[in-house]
């Protein structure tokens, strides 16, 4: 039986400041990237975040950034070296960690934000950096990354549990990378159609390029938005249409280590 | 034999800021209280802290404060829930034992900072915060306490393994209180009186209040300072006082959990 | 003819972080305080809040609080010297004035936050600070403040242009003070019950006490939130209310110097 | 008669944290980059660093950076657009204008800071974000910028007043630009040559290159160091070389507008 996780990111509000309709889709997804407290998130927020998370039979992943809250992690910060940005990460996977022994639960994934994320993307000395941050924190911990990037080669390199994840609303190019979003066709609007097009991916075992070149690739998880409305509902067609085509939608963890 | 824990607080500095003395008195102490991001420190800080310690034979404790870098940790924030104020502790715990596993290190204690731990030694509520973030979070961690506070009290209600300090420097009332700052006769400023007074204190398992009462405590750690090269030197007066004295200088978790 | 003010706390969103309905309120209000960047406001959206003030017609003012976007300026911050803290206000001040000047603009009032507020109204040094700070930078920025407060007297004894507010929700005390929302009856929460009492208030030319009790008061201008759709719609009550019984909405500006 | 103003950034500190020996540096500068709040400083430093300046006849200018106290202005931060950067811009020097005006001062330059410098420097959209603020808080600011750097053909593009500066500290390539820091002789040690050489610059009005080509350039200032006592003994020795060879040195005003 086929079977794959849904995640979001999601814990990003801050203080007085409430971004995300992250109470809808706790409904939806199966894995909840949780924000950290340095590029959104705070420790109330990200308490809330994983009791809701809980509540709601959802996995846990923390989802660290830059400390960038007035850019909301999507600044590239240029001048601090792998070491330092490894540390900074470090940081963030325990404060996380912290909060949920507080609440008897367990961090089970990780995945990194934003421009920070981009970057470890392109760059192998970040890359390295953000797996060595979490081998040396939880090494069990599940390393979420996009397929064919310096993230998902220092991952095996290093011998995490790495998870490979595919958005919803993105086109992808024939060498597996995501369309900018500055070309035409790079975002997928249609809810219905990001649905199908996500069954016809997990079912095939491969993602189908802008181009219509067969990507093989092993699909864990398929990550969603839940930062507008409109969003929201492409999260929903995108569960509906799994869970119609017999596809199970798992927590990460589950998905990555079946019983 | 007798023997007591000397502690600091160090790792305040904040990327191009530096404070304090941390090299000389990692040379000095037993145990470090390691500011974890909020009124001081960062995450590069307290990676180099912890090494240091480590390279030193010193122990390190969590020491977590307000969010408030601009004012040190010194100023009272009022407005937060004891339940915020505990999850800002679990967050802080948490990150700087991520720094440590990290480090193949353990944090060993627990002491909150400044305006917090003023304002939780007379609030049986955010004494209560306190103790609950780290019984939460690790309940082995020592909670370095003020005798005769809240927080003692709390702790020992939770049964958390409760250290009592004293300050090398500071003047006693009679019930046991430290003397404002505003009285004369508050601070004791000569470093070889400071040394003399700690053997005495630890030879008699008693404080002697300003006036001369005599107040049985059993002291587990002496707190000194390290912000300027005369706190240093006082810092080390009391140290080698201590030895000439034939009081063993011990990490806090040794002091506490003798092998 | 009859004429008053309404003002309204705007500029609050930060970065990726909305807060307010700002665009609603520019069309009801006839003042914006607009958030410094401290508690709220970043310097993007001050500028975009300025600009809404200008092709609305509406008058600026300065709301500078403390430097506490984690609380939003609703914690009470104690530490600071009354010197240090007009220091801040000072800087918040010239902010917007130069905001205001890159877009041939000019603030006309001044308006301070949250908690220090609240503090300053009770505390004479604090109150002091807040004064000294606008008279220092632009000693003809209107002063607005709450009726019977500290500010208003040593805003009196500076010589500056005090304004007086009222809150179109709230409810007075026989001395003019606020009824704790602590208090049945605190709040007002009836849209058309609040507009009919702004008027009668302005008519009459004093409050009423929730005794009953008549005190006079000079009424620059009516304080409205914007924080919720419900409070728009109390605004705009408020204001049709206003209208409606021939009272004409000017700019605060206006209303302390008609022309 | 020859002149040249001297300058240093000065006032970065933060709350309790001290960074510069700024007591030092205002006994042999003409003219200080003063912080603003953003990169390093807060209300409190510039107020004393303005008071200082002043007591010392040091001319005050706007010295504004990337929002980045972690990194000390140090980090390129990318991913804001320029009109963004402009706007915060606007803030930072509008806030030190408040804060002169508070203590019956006037802003007199202006010198963007490190990295945010460095990008605009290559950049003509962000030098031109970086010419328009201050041009439209207050075009009479004296514009500081490197000879041969975007920063200088906008602000001559604009009308403003601009003023050249050399380093004491560096050497300089053929086509005027710094010599990388990564290169053999990009920095200049010693402080006696630093002095003779600078004494050279301004006599032939022209820079000599690493090389030894002559690079004809009006220089207006000179730019010193003070994070260290050997930055300070560099700055001293440049400052008694000048005066040795007859030069006078004034503030960057009092240079560019000689009465």
């Amino acid at each position: 039986m086929a079977y794959v996780d849904l995640n979001s990111d999601l814990g990003e509000s801050f203080g007085q400041y409430k971004i995300g309709e992250d109470e809808e889709m706790m409904k939806i997804i199966s894995s909840a990237n949780v924000a950290c407290g340095f590029h959104g998130g705070d420790p109330q927020v990200m308490h809330e975040t994983l009791s809701q998370a809980r509540a709601n039979g959802v996995g846990v992943g923390a989802h660290p950034g830059f400390n960038d809250l007035w850019g909301f992690g999507r600044r590239r910060i240029v001048g601090d070296s792998p070491a330092d940005i490894e540390k900074s990460l470090v940081y963030q996977i325990g404060a996380i960690q912290g909060m949920a022994t507080s609440l008897d639960m367990r961090v089970t994934h990780y995945k990194i934000h934003g421009a920070l994320s981009n970057m470890a993307c392109e760059d192998e000395d970040l890359a390295m950096a953000a797996a060595r941050a979490v081998k040396s924190v939880d090494q069990d911990l599940i390393f979420l990354v996009l397929p064919g990037s310096e993230l998902e080669k220092v991952g095996e390199k290093l011998g995490l549990n790495v998870a490979r994840e595919v958005f919803a609303d993105r086109a992808y190019e024939d060498d597996g990378m995501l369309v900018s979003r500055k070309k035409d066709g790079a975002m997928i609007k249609d809810a219905a159609e990001a649905g199908r097009r996500m069954v016809r991916f997990i079912e095939d075992g491969a993602m189908q390029s802008i181009n219509g070149k067969r990507i093989p690739v092993q699909i864990d998880s398929i990550c969603v938005h839940g930062d507008s409305p409109t969003a929201v509902a492409m999260a929903k067609s995108v569960r509906n249409a799994l869970i119609d085509a017999g596809i199970e939608i798992r927590p990460m963890h589950e998905t990555m280590f079946p019983s």
